[in-house]
């Protein structure tokens, strides 16, 4: 029993509607029967609406790093050189997968809180025009920080025939994402974050350049093959047991975007996370980046307030979790997580939470400011 | 909505009790905060439990072949030379994977029905010192054939040192199973089998000679890396994000079985499978193998009745699902899945299931002949 409610503001996992969590307590089918066959072959199409894209979204039971690691061992062989960006935890990620099969990396280093350029990634195009791959990071869930994606997308394609590869585990439904009309090339993303599930399921999209250049690569890879996939979508499954109870949540997560409309989804993720960001101004406390992600809000938090008391405080009066700092940035910055089902009204709680628990911790503001540019804000969706 | 109650007699997925779908339920919570660590390390210690070990189990985010993987790229390496057997399609699993990182397979070919013997393996070892692991498939889902593990471990260990790695994904729980007694190396299983749980978690349980070994290995991994679970293992959570839903109903799972006792769960299944296998016999249906598992039965389908209709009868009459044959032998047998949460009841009900459909279907037998045999097998829980 809980004796309060609990409301989870972290960048994955993020809640999960009970219109969703309803379907898990169904008894289980067969995944292999035409009944859960359906149900897949729904999810196929919709996930194609949710990428923006004509072609495959293939469903993986792992991780969002399972997918990542197989934009890697499906699409560059031992031996070629590719690029990532280091800005953050997930796209130093990118290069810790390509080290592990002896693909190299060309890093680019940015500053953690720093976003990576368009012409900062053609200059390193140019001096290393044989490179396979640029491997992206759309919202590094680490720092809160999100890529001019279609800008980089446009330059890459101009200077080069490199694949274009995005890590949008936490992206995906908080960014505007269109992968065919930006021509991305592979799309990554997981179930836990927009999609507004448990974790288990990860996605890989493929253009048909990419789906071609996976059908011959050779790095080794067995339960993470492309080609295993492809073959076995044939025949509208999957090659290994999915994790079918969250592929049959999926299917509800999809109709709710549907219905909802990719459009408005993306324009209620811009509003929230400008009336967040704005409201935690408002109360005095800085962004840590100029390039903020509409998924996660990342926050420094003041040196006169003890870290670990203000998320006590707001996990133990109202039930509110956050996230921290990773790596060098534990304990400095908060992260706050607004990707997936959540409304204005969640919204205004939140900000209202963090004046009460300042308030207490004697930080100096002007009551009521959070709320009132969160307000402000969340007009905007009303009146237009 | 349903007009009729369902029934799975399918060798994984697996009726989910009551008492674990209610957890899927519940909001869901973070995976890297205490609640969920708290569960976490309950699971652990359960796990050890479950596969008799007091060594560390890793729980993986994936289908049971994402741990089989594992049992290759973190103990083998490329150019090793290791003992497979092909008996079915997961035994041909174990030499698929090690061909894909060129690791040598010496494979004991037998027929589907068949089950190797300890002397056979102990005369390949022989001709092969230089084995490095011992792969087997200790119930193969494909023909409902279990070996006689204990003693083949037992022959393996007195003439050689390889790896004794065990596929148990639908073995544990049903059969008999004491890693640490018996010397096994390596246990893989899988969460929608004996552990009655959707699919989304495997698991992997490593002596401290396999630990060592796992190590130093040398194949090239990210996601399956067991070094990684190892170090993230050590401050109790995993390198990336679990299906934490899963977890939470495994945790459920495993108080079942602690509280029932494996002894009695074995015991169980042996009773529940021994009354299935001479109901079917009572009804004048010849079983598939000599070498039954207790985890899934293989009966040979009569020439004289139809596979799809007999299925479909049992599906669109009584709600029940079994399972066909694979590869050759489609349409040939049926495979009945009796590993889980099923109780003397649910045998009886399936038993009877049979008889209406073979009555209709004009099969000659005396009727209640197989419920009949049933009730004997089970009356041997009751009076002992």
């Amino acid at each position: 029993m809980k004796l309060n409610r609990s409301r989870l503001f972290t960048p994955g996992p993020t809640p999960i509607p009970d219109f969703i969590l309803r379907k898990f307590n169904e008894p289980i089918i067969h995944h292999r029967k035409p009944e859960f066959e359906a149900i897949f072959s729904s999810v196929r199409e919709g996930l194609k609406y949710v990428f923006q894209t004509a072609h495959e979204v293939f469903v993986l039971t792992s991780s969002g790093t399972g997918a990542m690691e197989a934009a890697v061992v499906n699409l560059v062989n031992p031996g070629d050189q590719v690029i990532t960006v280091d800005a953050g935890k997930f796209g130093e990620r990118w290069a810790e997968i390509c080290h592990t099969y002896r693909i190299q990396p060309v890093v680019i280093k940015k500053e953690w809180g720093e976003a990576v350029q368009a012409d900062e990634i053609v200059a390193i195009l140019k001096k290393n025009p044989a490179a396979k791959a640029v491997y992206l990071t759309y919202s590094e869930t680490s720092t809160g920080v999100a890529i001019d994606l279609p800008a980089i997308a446009r330059a890459i394609r101009q200077h080069s025939d490199a694949l274009i590869i995005v890590d949008a585990i936490s992206a995906l439904v908080a960014l505007p994402l269109k992968m065919d009309e930006w021509g991305l090339d592979v799309v990554v993303s997981a179930s836990q974050k927009g999609f507004m599930l448990p974790p288990g399921l990860a996605f890989i999209a493929l253009s048909p350049r990419a789906q071609e250049i996976m059908q011959k690569s050779e790095t080794p890879k067995f339960y993470l093959s492309l080609k295993k996939a492809s073959k076995s979508i044939g025949s509208g499954t999957t090659p290994f047991t999915p994790a079918s109870t969250i592929v049959i949540g999926l299917n509800e997560s999809i109709h709710y975007l549907k219905e909802k409309g990719l459009e408005t989804v993306w324009r209620e993720h811009a509003v929230f996370a400008t009336a967040i960001r704005s409201a935690m101004q408002a109360c005095g406390l800085k962004l840590f980046t100029n390039f903020p992600s509409n998924a996660v809000s990342a926050v420094w938090c003041p040196a006169a307030i003890d870290y670990s008391q203000l998320t006590k405080m707001l996990q133990n009066q109202f039930g509110i979790i956050i996230a921290g700092g990773q790596g060098h940035l534990k304990g400095k910055i908060l992260r706050i997580g607004h990707v997936g089902y959540y409304d204005a009204l969640d919204i205004i709680a939140f900000v209202s939470a963090m004046e009460l628990t300042l308030l207490q911790l004697k930080w100096k503001f002007e009551p009521v400011a959070g709320v009132q540019a969160a307000q402000n804000e969340i007009m905007k969706l009303f009146v237009s």
